[in-house]
């Protein structure tokens, strides 16, 4: 294993697990099943990545690539990362068994200051069309796109190069004195970004 | 339980439980015992909400409170949040058992559009002795403060009315783009927010 796939592998991980517990409750916050259905497909990623780095820290170890320690902490990163995951899971699991949640306590997993909405790109928003890193979102609202629902298409923690489309569906997370601001901009009430 | 109970102790488990695992990777990348050993006190607490939660749960499904559905689903999200503080005691494990990262690796971790940052509140910052609303902090540099440490005192998800002093130490969350602004105000090297 080179050094830079470990890396890459690593940060996915991470990534793709801290996405899953954000997704994992917006399933159950908005009711959304294809999302808790996204949350499956990306645990099986996970554990498959997981797998991969696993096998991989321990052949470099034996041809001395990696240092014994090293390797460890690859290791147990990787399992905890295959741990967040897999709690996720059972939190879309959740709303995949129909289990309903009290709309009051819906309510209050919705009262963090972070907070993940959901909004779709009107054809008259004024963010269509748009590169991502040219809106400044993240500076001008305090949220920022961690995933777009494009058709069944998904972009995960998309670059600044990424342009958005009338229809898109961005999952935005970020401190909720942004939202409306956000949510305004995408559904075109609001001009001004 | 009263229905308000249910709901503070779910959204605590959640917070803390994400709060956790931002922590424990923060202390690998910051190589910080001390915010290792927060991660190990907080998954204690977790421990004991969660089981005063199931608890609860059980007792007011007996009384006729809760649905048997409604209980399931909050055992379920209770011991959710408990798999993800154990992962994120596990992450800080690593840091705990002086097993070190690569650097490279180490870096890795910090290239996600999503960070989380640490700074000190230097005595000619124009953030001192200002309310966090006061600030707008998230809207104008696209990151919000998730704890304090101020002393030996650490505040969590401080609320706007939290007033920032000399010598705080802020860890902030966000896009990355709004990173070096905020370090910035903080350390006194920019003044306009």
């Amino acid at each position: 294993m080179s050094e830079e796939e470990a890396e890459k592998m690593l940060l996915e991980l991470k990534e793709k697990a801290e996405l899953m517990v954000d997704l994992a409750y917006s399933s159950l916050i908005h009711d959304n099943k294809e999302i808790a259905e996204e949350v499956y497909e990306l645990e099986e990623y996970v554990d498959r990545v997981n797998d991969e780095l696993q096998k991989l820290a321990i052949e470099d170890t034996k041809k001395g690539e990696l240092e014994v320690n090293e390797a460890l902490a690859i290791i147990q990163l990787g399992i905890s990362s295959e741990m967040i995951a897999d709690a996720a899971r059972e939190i879309a699991d959740v709303q995949l068994r129909e289990i309903k949640l009290h709309p009051v306590l819906k309510e209050s997993l919705m009262e963090s200051n972070e907070i993940l909405l959901k909004t779709k790109i009107a054809p008259n928003s004024v963010l269509k069309d748009k590169k991502i890193g040219e809106i400044r979102l993240a500076s001008e609202t305090g949220m920022w796109i961690i995933a777009i629902k494009r058709g069944n298409k998904w972009i995960y923690d998309p670059s600044k190069n990424v342009v958005l489309k009338e229809n898109d569906i961005l999952f935005a997370k970020g401190d909720k004195e942004g939202k409306d601001h956000l949510i305004a901009l995408a559904e075109g009430k609001e001009r001004k970004i």
